[in-house]
């Protein structure tokens, strides 16, 4: 078990990644009050959700499956979760534990936040994506109908407990979602691991234990230094938006169905690329590069067929990053060098759209 | 106008106190961007709407108008605000005013904490119960079938304004209404305040401006210290739900329709008290002194007729104050000295609910 620390003084809390932690960690003792609540999905509760129960046959542990999927992130769901939470008199000392995607973690995380103004939980991930990106943070959500994780709130979990077991019966489809936002930190701050993953990229593709485990440890740790920085993503945490506001777009319009976000983030980098090569920032040769694995990973790199630029704009103007009208958009200097800037020229990211709608 | 501060390091903020700031005070330069959207109810909107959106003749200036009442505060009045918000696109520079009592300022200030995870808000109370306390200290909330204030955050505004003015209009039961949390903090850690309070009941039934002023202000004075030495309320805060855990199962046995809150946490209070005489902490004088106040103000000294024991013991069992199963009371060590605690013999809670419910 190897274990990082994000550190956010009286709100610090560890990650632990190591094979086989659903059974030898032990949970148990990382809550503090009598009462636990599992929350998770159709999909997982019939792999996992028995073998967590274990840890808790001391207390009262409750559990709720809900159905899975992106479009069930909303307050509908949400509600349904406090009903539970107040149907099984849950208190303020009480602890919700997420086990799934970034789906669940995100839904869990935001439940937490507000029930009784705030209760502890715990990030069990158990997708690629959920491990390496939205477990991590503090970053809690549900989407609105006309825009992704619009309501939400900051909420440190207690600690994320990482099995990279789990992996091994995650769909390909999945897996390579997670992939993407493994890619974008090599992307936004740190080249040496890009160029790890260009090297090992067989090894990750084959899920190789220790290459996977090595690339969710190396992306933790970018993630925790970058939240440890910037909590409430007042400055450089929006660079790990690389992508998102091109995909949240794509997300909406295809109505959180039909694309995995990470599949909507992997082409909104390979736009994010294009435009800052187009502006000249970065070396052009890092485009098809990047465009070369994200084919062999199977992710898009074309946009959904239908869409226009003027939707595009339209969509991302209500992204989160909009500062009194003005889009600010997550670009590249260099390799390892991502910046967040409404300072770019209007002109290239028309033709960065039209390029991708094909117009 | 007189201010005091609420201390919370970078939190911080102020509270405005005077006659006629609705118009006077320089609101616009304190938002922060160039959008506003001003949240009040159909009550209020006729009263106070045009004259506080005329502050704002140079930005995206957007209002809404909700239903009146507490039976509105849930999570599918919150969702229309969201719904408005996005519909005008509003950013995460926006700021929402919350102009109304405490239903409006819970609501609103929960919108606040969720949209975009945390935009601006300011608090505009209209009611005596809103200014003395739901508008000051950052707790903001819905409720649930099941309890009150169930979900919600903390979340302090950028600065609370009180226009002293607007009691004029206000009905007099929702100035009695308020006036119970204005004796509370006699009650809890003033007791200067208190006897103050007794002998000024006349001038202040009779709604003598400068009497209620200087109400206000001390009321503002005792919560702004309370909150700022336990902003999440791990301790001490807890002190201000005097009355609170026995009126909120008034409002939930009663649908939070027909006793507001300001009367259920009056007849709570005087529950408290008489708890406290019956486990010999305070004295037995108290008791007849708060009836008789209260009685004056007509504000309820007895409770809903048909509600039992059980369903007290059962709807406080929801309580947030409950702590591993244990309920824990605010009640009174001597006038002025409140505790919050577990360590109360049960028999004497019994004993108190069957003296209310008269059996």
């Amino acid at each position: 078990m190897r274990t990082l620390q994000v550190a956010l003084a009286e709100r610090s809390y560890p990650i632990h990644i190591g094979a086989g932690l659903l059974d030898t960690f032990p949970l148990a003792e990382q809550v503090r009050g009598n009462q636990v609540m599992i929350i998770t999905n159709e999909t997982i509760a019939p792999l996992y959700l028995e073998r967590l129960t274990r840890h808790f046959a001391a207390s009262q542990c409750d559990t709720l499956v809900l159905p899975d999927g992106e479009k069930f992130k909303n307050l509908e769901t949400l509600e349904s979760i406090f009903d539970a939470l107040m149907a099984r008199r849950h208190s303020r000392t009480t602890t919700l534990i997420a086990l799934g995607g970034g789906v669940i973690g995100d839904m869990v995380g935001f439940a937490a936040a507000c029930y009784q103004r705030g209760v502890d939980f715990i990030q069990v991930p158990t997708t690629l994506l959920a491990q390496v990106d939205s477990s991590v943070g503090g970053k809690t959500a549900v989407n609105h109908p006309r825009g992704k994780n619009m309501i939400g709130a900051f909420h440190q979990p207690r600690l994320v407990l990482i099995d990279t077991d789990v992996l091994a019966t995650l769909p390909q489809r999945e897996l390579a979602a997670g992939y993407a936002e493994v890619i974008k930190y090599g992307l936004i701050r740190d080249p040496d691991f890009y160029h790890w993953l260009e090297t090992n990229n067989d090894k990750l593709l084959s899920r190789d234990n220790e290459a996977l485990s090595e690339a969710i440890y190396r992306s933790c740790e970018n993630k925790a230094q970058v939240v440890a920085d910037d909590e409430t993503e007042q400055g450089n945490r929006a660079l790990l938006n690389l992508g998102h506001t091109f995909g949240h777009a794509i997300e909406t319009a295809t109505g959180y169905s039909q694309w995995l976000h990470g599949e909507a983030v992997a082409v909104g980098m390979l736009m994010a690329v294009h435009m800052s090569v187009r502006l000249g920032w970065v070396d052009a040769a890092l485009e098809p590069g990047l465009a070369g694995v994200l084919a062999q990973w199977q992710l898009p790199v074309t946009i959904p067929p239908g869409m226009t630029p003027d939707q595009f704009i339209d969509l991302m103007a209500l992204d989160k990053k909009v500062q009194n009208g003005r889009l600010r958009l997550v670009l590249l200097r260099q390799l390892g060098e991502a910046v967040v800037t409404a300072d770019y020229d209007a002109v290239a990211l028309r033709q960065t759209l039209e390029a991708f709608c094909g117009t």
